[in-house]
């Protein structure tokens, strides 16, 4: 394989695959025409959509398996039982360096653990976060963790702090990203105690970040943050709250224009200035998170995405894997370690001089 | 005042007051001939407007204080030195048992804190909750804790259980509440401890209650849960981010339908349909967040509400002052404390008798 990068792709994972993932396969290997792929999955059930895919194929090597994790596997069976899977391998690829990235659309538990047992934390990281882009009136913010784990410690929330930062920059192509606390903002009442020593944490230490405290939930969309950091409960359920509310006003939107016959001649002359309001909202444009904090890439694509879906996680996997985000975060690891004992030298002689 | 039904209300709070407050209680007295109001506030700005509202006029007594809290004022200052202002004094009228309820647009923490301190929690409350309706496909669905504080244990969820019960009751009419818990849905990572406990304390309790388990937050929407429990922090966080993505995506919405003449030609013929969902959507038709678990009830208006917003705030007061929301409530803690202790008898004995 030499100088080729290859994307690792789980043909089977998702609601709709293995139909999904090599149509959006195709449509991803239109738009880059320097990159290759390693297809886990059904022989039987890949090649005939393969070849129906000629731009993908051609640099496309099936690797075959029986084995798929189903959409509604425990993460435990999955990582005990799941060697062999179309998931498993497609992550092992990445571990044995024959690829950039992985991509699946299976069950999130399953992936996060096997991804978790297969490649391994990253040195120095505690905890990996589950980080995705979120719409904003002027483009997109980072967010993490959404749902990795569901709780995190003040030192936890700084780690996701600096691989959000590390992912805003390589991902999103933000020079210097602006990184906020995700908190409520009733008075005195601000927040869990972790929240606000990790405000502490990050101002006390030397990492080279532009930190802009917290950020109310509603604030998110203006576009002045680049970087929210939760924890993965409340990162998991603002995601959702999102999603939800964004679902239920498009659904209103189109019943509201097809409401009756002028209605509708009225959607034709709104539509194009209402197209790029679904752009922007739509979740598909948005599709691909990514597990950070791993020794290796994995993305996550919605499960019941479709090919458009499965073509911008596939991007992100390659924009991931391409980058230089584990020096990224790395560097500001150290960093951060460096800060930290560099304040312990300081106030032990001052405290022995006390005594 | 014998027989007369009071409200009673802090015409000094919210960022457009007192104008709005008066404006709205003129609104609100044109609807409801029945009730008579209590106005807080400086005469002398209270009562030119008033001149200008004579629906209301005619059954209000303007309270005169010169003393009033400011908007970013810290809640500890509010109870300490807030009495005598015109928040304490529409409070304490519920409290004397002038007013059947209390409103204010005022800042929450301070209304929160006052309100706490002069009404006390209700016999067998253990911690208030903050509650208001979220817009869903189907109606409206009740929301608790919303930030009135920012954690929760097991037991208190279940309290915001009952309490969510009584007021998807009493205030949307519903007459056997769907009751769920807020969570997050990645398999075996399913919440918090405390969420899973609350699930088995309801489920082995005698509540009579219509209890469906866990909701997503993506799932409230659908309108098949009349009241969703969460801690405070994830409540706020919940409730902050679909004002935000709303507010986004209307924005984007009167953009579009301005984005030129064609366009807005358009937007003449689709307003009818759109203006439904507008209005599902407009946050001054569910204004008006509820502090349960004291001995009264007091009413929050969002501060930046306009006369409409501040309207139905009155309203939801009326409404939960003129029900037997407190009974409703009482009622079911007496039930939930004699089901936990109906199991310690049981237990008790064959315990004596494995000895």
């Amino acid at each position: 394989m030499a100088d080729r990068k290859f994307i690792s792709i789980d043909g089977m994972g998702g609601d709709n695959a293995p139909l999904i993932v090599v149509e959006g396969l195709e449509r991803f290997a239109q738009r880059r025409a320097d990159l290759h792929f390693l297809l886990h999955g059904d022989e039987a059930q890949l090649a005939p959509l393969m070849a129906k895919a000629p731009t993908a194929a051609a640099r496309t090597t099936i690797r075959h398996t029986d084995k798929s994790i189903a959409m509604d596997a425990k993460p435990a069976d999955a990582v005990r039982r799941g060697k062999g899977s179309s998931m498993w391998n497609a992550i092992e690829a990445v571990k044995n360096g024959e690829a950039i990235a992985a991509v699946s659309a299976g069950n999130t538990g399953a992936l996060m653990g096997q991804a978790m047992f297969i490649l391994k934390k990253a040195e120095g990281v505690e905890r990996p976060a589950l980080a995705a882009n979120w719409p904003t009136r002027t483009g997109v913010c980072a967010m993490l963790d959404l749902g990795a784990d569901i709780a995190a410690s003040a030192e936890q929330l700084v780690e996701f702090a600096i691989m959000g930062q590390a992912y805003a920059r390589v991902v999103n192509g933000v020079a210097n990203p602006r990184v906020a606390l995700l908190n409520i903002g009733s008075e005195e009442l601000k927040g869990h105690e972790s929240i606000r020593e990790a405000a502490r944490l990050i101002r006390g230490s030397n990492l080279q970040m532009d930190f802009r405290g917290y950020i109310e939930a509603d604030k998110i969309g203006y576009g002045t943050i680049d970087v929210v950091v939760a924890d993965g409960f409340t990162g998991n359920v603002a995601l959702k709250t999102a999603e939800g509310i964004a679902r239920m006003m498009s659904d209103m939107i189109k019943d509201a224009l097809k409401s009756g016959p002028i209605a509708m001649l009225g959607a034709l002359l709104v539509m194009p200035g209402l197209k790029k309001m679904r752009e922007k909202m739509d979740p598909r444009k948005v599709n691909g998170a990514v597990f950070l904090g791993l020794n290796g890439v994995v993305v996550k694509s919605h499960g019941g995405t479709d090919s458009i879906g499965f073509e911008q996680a596939i991007s992100v996997a390659a924009g991931m894997g391409e980058s230089h985000f584990r020096t990224e975060v790395e560097d500001n690891l150290k960093r951060l370690v460096a800060s930290t004992s560099a304040v312990a030298p300081v106030a032990e002689p001052s405290e022995q001089t006390a005594k």
